[in-house]
This record gives structure tokens, sequence and C-alpha cells, in this order.
């Protein structure tokens, strides 16, 4: 009898469980269906509104409509509207909401938020330190509503550092400029590793995939509302990005904008920070991670940076290069020396010196598996690079698993 | 004893209900400056991008910054982003949350939706069945909360009807799609009547303070947290509106863009339906009523409609004067002519026939205005329409106050 009634438990927590996960999974395909269908009828509209730009790396250089991660965004945002009454059904005259409704709709209010300033960021060309801003700003409305709904600010101690610190540890405000910090990081770190047809849209598409795979190994476990809240984003956007790889994949038809990557970013920042998986959310970010550590020297100009670090394009051999940066060693202040030493031994650069002048490759990911692989057709490259971040996902689950338990009781 | 209570609960509600308008208040100050400080600063970039216009009223064709209505929206919608807190406090670890938390959430949602969607169609420049279409995608969210959270869709019947449908009605999804309906309503009424300078915003800030006084008024009322909730939005929306206003008004330096129509309409429509005084708020909008009524024969085409109602700007005076369209009345279909001969009837228009061709003049408004006084200075034109709209937010409270009781039970 005891048991019956377990079972019968259990199976209700299940069809409350799947049951909107499996709706969310048709509308997805329906997201995908539509903008398949939308991306080519509207891509002119992109262009006449002076929305365009020239690919570097082709022999034509047509006009390719830009951007056009707004229409993925926005059909995603539609998606997720019609969603809310699935997820949540009719409370009816209720005074009081779970808090998990709340967060849901100030998610989609970050995300709703970042589309509209990655938008008017490609239309009007904000400088670069507004890229900064943006992000913080989009996710506003979380941190208020984190505020208001939790504000619990403590954080677990990794083992080793329990002697000094404790178990855990009430950092306070710290933990909002964490989580700001951790959206602004999401949404950039994928705005500087891109250059090449579809590693934007493929990098993303990996990343979710990897963070859908987690949910889904965890939903059987205490969190699962945590879990199925984060599904319930990522099936809809790896859908509707999807649909915006095959028009983005060389040789490219659209290109996504910066709207798309400051919405994978903030979509990524958010299901990690509501579902309190935030360090596992990074760990999916290895290579752009290592992208972003790697090109410091020339972010923040310790090494010259020129305006592009995109791999050069050879049109006799229809392949792509290393792009080069040249500077005086000797105009370089400690620290860009220091760089150069610590990553010519890192093998990450490439340094010929003549003249007193230094020429090496552009410190970023694309140019060293150019470096090591040699030229090679676009296509390969981007395979290459989303293969990179598929490897790295096992890396990360191989962190999050068997090593956790070492910082960690899990 | 017991009136010292009665006494104390009182001032604690009226610190309940002060303390966050005051703080509101005082955000919306500093949003004005913002605005103030920040539209001068950003213009040059919308003419970069390609977003102006060319003023057709005046003798000079530089180009003109447009749909600054961005601007002024994301600063409303940072100001309300950061007002979160202080309207709600920190809730602490709670499970359940009040209904009007999740409801200021969902209006900042369909806020921002519409910022996002009318950017989009000034950038893109989308069709006109697209105007229709982004304002209901837009109150998506609103509706799918207003679904999970009350779900009434009882109305109230005017007592002249009652005695055939009763006290009240449950009118069911008729009642979502009346709430669709008038997002759509609010936005494009607002968009309809515009095309000579500051337009836009006068009225927009007539309707706003208009609903203010009302919510002022019924603030001291039972339903006092719906009031507050709709001052929350209104105060931000008026400031940086007049902060626009100050760059709009004659002659104009910057241009709203639908951007600024979509945006104040969807503002309305939310403290309207959120509020539930939605008929209240139709109620300040009796100049876009007669205005959209009186433009029906052209927007549906049973009169010819150029591409620009604008009135016609004489270069030697200085003055603006109806702008007349011609068409052959042997063309008009039934109901074109019946609008036209009643319009006559009204003294709405005047209108010459010659060798079969009638020219009379374009069925707005403005138009109206100008038939009627005369031939003006733009910016006395425009002064004139907002002091219509003051005269009429006047009828509107006597309708709303003295002559409701004729209709319902106050």
């Amino acid at each position: 009898m005891a048991v019956n009634v377990s079972n019968s438990k259990e199976n209700q927590i299940d069809i409350k469980m799947w049951t909107p996960v499996i709706i969310n999974a048709f509308m997805s395909c329906l997201a995908y269906y539509i903008c398949v269908t939308l991306i080519p009828k509207v891509k002119d509209m992109f262009i006449q509104a002076n929305l365009f730009g020239i690919d570097r790396c082709k022999k034509m250089s047509t006009k390719i409509p830009e951007s056009l991660g707004v229409v993925t965004g926005c059909v995603f945002l539609i998606t997720m509207f019609l969603f809310i009454p699935i997820s949540f059904g009719n409370c009816g005259n209720m005074e009081k909401f779970p808090h998990e409704f709340v967060e849901l709709i100030a998610a989609l209010l970050s995300i709703c938020c970042m589309l509209l300033l990655g938008f008017a960021d490609d239309v009007l060309d904000l400088r670069w330190r507004h890229k900064l801003l943006l992000p913080t700003i989009a996710s506003l409305p979380l941190l208020m509503v984190y505020y208001v709904n939790f504000n619990t600010t403590t954080i677990v101690i990794p083992k080793p550092f329990r002697g000094i610190f404790g178990n855990i540890l009430d950092i306070g405000f710290l933990y909002y400029v964490y989580m700001g910090m951790l959206a602004v990081f999401c949404t950039n770190a994928i705005n500087i590793l891109a250059g090449v047809n579809g590693l934007e849209v493929g990098q993303s598409i990996i990343i979710a995939v990897s963070i859908l795979i987690f949910n889904l190994v965890e939903i059987s476990g205490p969190l699962w509302k945590a879990h199925q809240f984060s599904i319930y984003f990522l099936m809809p956007y790896i859908a509707t990005s999807l649909a915006l790889l095959k028009y983005n994949w060389y040789p490219s038809r659209v290109f996504v904008g910066d709207t798309f990557c400051y919405f994978s970013g903030m979509t990524f920042a958010v299901v990690g920070i509501l579902g309190h998986f935030s360090k596992t959310t990074l760990l999916f970010f290895i290579p752009q991670v290592f992208n972003f550590l790697f090109s410091i020297p020339q972010l923040f100009h310790f090494i010259e940076c020129p305006r592009h670090r995109l791999p050069k394009y050879k049109s006799e051999t229809n392949q792509l290069e290393c792009s080069l940066v040249k500077f005086k060693y000797s105009e370089l202040n400690l620290l860009g020396k220091v760089f150069l030493v610590l990553f010519k031994y890192l093998r990450l650069i490439q340094w010929h010196e003549k003249d007193g002048y230094v020429t090496c490759n552009n410190f970023t990911l694309i140019n060293l598996v150019l470096l090591h692989f040699g030229p090679m057709h676009e296509a390969k490259l981007t395979t290459i690079l989303v293969l990179i971040q598929v490897f790295c996902t096992g890396i990360a689950f191989i962190i999050r698993y068997p090593l956790a338990t070492l910082f960690y009781d899990v």
C-alpha cells in the first residue's frame, strides 16, 4: 500500500516534470520551422536598412545581411511567451505565486532587454565600452528579482580552503557583482570568439546542448525544478539557433550580428544563475575562457591590436591562414614583454623578429588553430573549432563529476 | 484606543502607499536629467546609422535623427529595473509572491518587447499589416500572465442593458481579444495622429498626465494598490517623454519614431489592463478615437489614401495648410460615397467637384483643425492640437465621474 502511494506520487511528479517539457519540445520544432521559413524572406529588408556586412574571407564582396539574430531572438521570445500558460497553467485567483513563475518572467525580461540593446548596438554601432555596459543593464531585472526573491549570497567554499574561510561564506554584495559579471562574460566571450562563417552559432549550440545534457542528467535529482526551468529555455534556443546556423554556415547567406552573441550569452547566464549552476555553466565555456585569456594582451593593448583579428584569406588557394600583427619590440611595456615570452614558451604564438620589429600571429584561438594545423578551408576551420568545443564539453563533464568530489561534497 | 489603532494602521498604509511613490518621483527626475543629457550626445549616431528623416514642413531639408524614442524607452526601462527592489523590498526566502510583483515584471516585459519590435520596425521599415501584429505579440506576456494570474473574464454590464445580459457577463476568450486589441489600438492611435513637430510626444504626455491625475484621485479608495502600480509607470514615463519633447518640439531636432508611439501606447495599455481601468484609459483617447474613426474611409481605402496625409507646407508664409486628396467620384464604391456625404454634412471635410474629380482635405484631425482655423504656423498647430487633447481630458473626467452613475454603480 505504502509502495503504491509512493509510486503514484512518483508518477505524478513524472507527469508534472515531463508534460511541459514535451510540449516545449514540440513548440521548439515549430519555432525551428518558422525561423527557417522567415529568415530568407526577411533578409533583404536588412540590406535595405543598411544592416549588412562584407565577408572578408570570400572572393566576392557581396552584401550579406547582418544581425539576423534579432529574428531568431524574437521567435524564441514569442515561443516562450506562448509557453507561459503551459508551464504554469491557470493558477486561478491566487494571491501568491510560486517563485519559479516570477523567475521565468524576469529571465525573459533580461533576455528581451539584451536583444533590444544588442540590436541597438548592431544598428548604432556602439563603442567598445558599451559592450560591457549593455549586458550589465540587461542583467538588472534578473539581479533585482534575485534580490527580492532569495537574496542568498552565501557560497560553499571548496574543501581545500575550508580551513581559512569555513564551510560557507556570505559574500553579500559581491555575489551580485559576480552574477552581473557572469552575464558580461558570457555575452562577450562568444562575441570575441568569432569571425569565420558559422562559428558564433556553432559554439553557442554546443554550449546549449552541453547544458541541456547536464540538465537531463540532473533532472532526476532533488533540484529537478531548476533543471526543468533551464530546459524550457534551452530547447527553443537550440531550435531557433539551428535554423540560423543553416543560413550562417559556410558559405554564409546571413550574419548573426552582436545581437545573437548577446542574446545567447544572456540566455546561458540566465539559466545558470536561476538554476544555481553558474559554475557548471562556466565549465562549458572552456574555449571561450581560453580565448579571452589569450586575447588579454591585445584587448588591453599591452600588444598592438588591429581593428580586425580575423584570419587572412588567400584567394589563390581559397584557404584561410594566420593573420599577423607587427610591432616594435622595444616599444612594449614590461607586461607586454612578459606575455610575449610566456605565450611563445607555451607555443601559442610564432614570433619572427627583424630590424627590431616583431611579427607574430594575432592572439586568438582561431589563429592558434591555423598556426598548428596550417592554412585550411573556412568550413574545415569552423568544424575544427566546433569539435574543440565538443571536446571541451567532455573535459567539463569530467571536471564536474569525478573531479568535483575533490572540492565539494557532491 | 480603537481610534488610535485604526489611526496607526492608516498611517502605516499611508507610509506604504507614499514612500515608494516619492522615491519613484525622485528617480523620475533623475531619468529626465539623464535623457536631456543623453539625447544630444547620441543623436548623430542615429544619422550615421541611416536612421533619419527629412522634415517636410520646413524650408531646409536637413537630416533629422529618427527613432529617438528608443533612448527614452531604454532610460525608462532602466529606471523601472532599479525601482523593482524599492517597490517590493527584500521579500526574503519566500516560497510565494504577491501577484502585483509578477504583474510589474510582466508589464515591463511587454513594454520592453514593444520597444524592441518598435525599433525593429523603424530600422527595417515593416509593412502596414505588421503594425497590427507587433503590438499583439508584445501584449502576449501580459495576457499570458493575466491568464495564469486572474483569468477573470467577467464584465460588469452597463445599467441600461442589464435587462438583457444580467448584472455581469463572462465573455471568456473575448476578454483576451479585447485586451489584445486595446494594445493594438493604443499603439496605433498615437501613431496615426502624428506628422507635425512635437505632436506624438505632446498628446502622449497629456494622456499620461490625465491617467496620473485619475490615479491620484482614486489612490485614496480601496483599490489604491492598482493606482499606485499605475503611478510607478507613469511618472518615469512622463519624465523621459518631457525630455524628448524638449528636442522634438518645433523646430524638431530629433524625431521620435514609431518606437515612441508603440512604447507609449503599450505603457498606457499595460497600466489600464493591470489597473483594471481600461475603459477609463480609453476615455483619455477621445481625439485619437475621433481621428481613427475619421480616418477609416482612407485607411480602409474606400477613399483614395496618399502615402502621406501631412498638412502642406507653404514656404512663402512659413505656414501649414490642409493637404488635399483628389479622386474620381464615379469610381467610389457605395461606402465611399456614404462616408463622403456624411462627413460633408458633419462639416468635417470641404469638397470641390470639377470634371468628375473631387478634391477635399485628407481625413485627419490635423487637417480638420487647419480647415476650420485656416493656415497657421506649425508650432501654433501643435499647440492647438495639444489643447484639444487637454479639453478632451476634461470631457473624459465629466464622463467618468458624473455621467458614469447613469451606467454603473460607482
